[in-house]
């Protein structure tokens, strides 16, 4: 890619300091029906992303389609964390021990690395323990015990589960496939947790969500399941993330809005009120971008009631504070973003 | 702005995730000569940005200008920790601690707020030791003591000297418009440790950073000034940033090419042996892209000799692993970037 062919992305996302504009964030976005039709797109809705953790509501379809849910008597909560991004808390932590246990293993049996609670006081204690980071507290570790479950099930080795040619992640694949309507993935690349994230368009990630949000067309059982996954993330917000984190504030304030972050600037929903799945990628992979550019979409879609509008105010424009606590910018919706028609 | 009068920054700089470009980074840069002329630009490089952190080499001048360097008996490796955004480490806590006690005071003198080092083990030591993050501990506690100083020495107010009007502040402001060739700076916004950050566009910082490299034209007094600030930052690289840090690794090896970071995706350099400076900023403000952008136009400048090339090969293009260690991706500048004539 040339300078002079850089991709006209718009800017969605505005960075004020002061009342100067400091940075901008570029957002493609797609909101799809479950018929995979387009209602509405904006840049690059057609060039494939990794939607790496935005998946995940989808990926745990695998556990229930396949029966191993029910055959290990897998938990509302549990099937939340097999959804979540969760922030290493002991309420996900516990919640994902016992799990391993049942299914007689323990975090050894983890190949996601180990990190630092995403929770800073959560971190803070451990360190403050003396205790080092384990694959417990990894953000994913709920997905994949998930993925353990299914291999269990379906007699499929339990070591290298994370691997692209896994029947594990053949299922993924296949299933991520088939809710975006089209015939089979791109090769992947390796996800912050080891497992394959599978390129797909913005286009094609909100058709997926969309079936989640309206499965009437999908096979009994994938309908059964998508319902269940809706069930678990909407009863169990504080799992599907954490304290303060911008997708258990929004389920939480609104529980038919189904939100799920991805790493690098993605963020997917499935709304069973409108019929809609909706998939953004911030160019540049912002964090910070993603849940403002998520909020004011969802606004504009009129998914959001009044109340959750109020309760999702500060997290809409978020205030930007110095050391010293003094207000010193704020993050909000460039003007006339986004265009939706 | 409208999503449709989007600037047309170019993409500088790519975030690979195996073989597939996952996010991208746009940045405008400036180069110029001490007597003001562009030598090289692309972007919105005549668009007020804020400097940030990147002009703290150029604020340091008033301590070495107005006397109050040489009253106080400021040594060379005081003068870095006022050029510098520390990483909160031993080594730049206890330069700063013994300054103060020098001039009667302590760090509840500073006005800047505390926040954890950013030098992950030194939190970690103070998490651990059960100890709250303090003012000496914020990366700007050196700038902020070299303000104390000036504000002891001229006989103004220490309460209060972050405030735009305070006559430390307009020093320093002066100072900026003038090494910028321009009359008056526009009104600032609060920096993230409460001092006022003027906007310039990345042509008068490249200016003046370009008059730090090459000062001739100066008044004797200034131009002794950058050359002080200038054998400090070379003098003392761990102590302008810290360790692992660009600033450090880039002066390190290379201690003629005087570099200096900012929040939101800025840079500011002098090159003395080419009498340029140099600054840039990435559209979306981030730090990760920042430091990969300006070693791009380092390399196509000619400004780093070979063997400070290969030590600084993996900060030119940072390898990206996952959380078990895994490498699964890259930073690089896009192919043809920067297009240098």
């Amino acid at each position: 890619m040339s300078a002079d062919a850089s991709p006209p992305v718009p800017v969605g996302i505005l960075v004020h300091r002061g009342e100067r504009v400091e940075s901008r964030h570029r957002v493609s976005y797609a909101i799809a029906d479950a018929a995979g039709a387009l209602r509405q797109a904006l840049g690059e809705h057609d060039r494939p992303v990794f939607p790496r953790s935005a998946v995940k509501p989808l990926q745990a379809l695998v556990l229930l389609e396949s029966g191993a849910a029910e055959r290990f008597g897998v938990s509302q909560a549990e099937l939340a964390l097999a959804c979540a991004s969760h922030g290493g808390e002991p309420m996900h932590v516990d919640v994902v021990r016992a799990w391993l246990a049942r299914l007689g293993l323990d975090q050894s049996a983890l190949e996601c690395g180990a990190h630092p609670p995403t929770h800073r006081p959560s971190a803070e204690r451990l360190i403050a323990a003396g205790q080092a980071p384990a694959p417990l507290h990894n953000n994913c570790s709920g997905k994949h015990t998930g993925m353990l479950t299914v291999a269990r099930h379906i007699g499929a080795p339990l070591k290298g589960y994370i691997a692209a040619e896994h029947p594990v992640q053949q299922r993924v694949a296949a299933l991520l496939a088939a809710l975006a309507g089209i015939d089979a993935l791109p090769a992947p690349a390796t996800d912050g947790c080891g497992i394959p994230t599978w390129p797909m368009t913005l286009a094609q990630l909100a058709t997926a969500m969309a079936r989640l949000a309206d499965p009437q067309a999908l096979s009994a059982p994938r309908r059964a399941a998508c319902l269940e996954v809706r069930r678990a993330m909407s009863a169990h917000p504080r799992l599907v993330a954490g304290s303060g984190r911008p997708c258990t504030a929004i389920i939480g304030a609104a529980p038919e809005v189904l939100v799920k972050t991805g790493a690098e600037g993605v963020y997917a929903a499935a709304l069973p009120a409108l019929g809609l799945g909706l998939a953004l990628k911030v160019e540049d992979g912002a964090s910070r971008a993603a849940p403002v550019a998520l909020l004011a979409l969802l606004q504009g879609l009129g998914a959001l009631p009044p109340p959750a509008r109020a309760d999702l105010a500060g997290l809409a424009r978020p205030l930007l504070r110095n050391h010293a606590g003094v207000a010193v910018g704020r993050i909000e919706p460039a003007p006339g973003w986004p265009p939706l028609g």
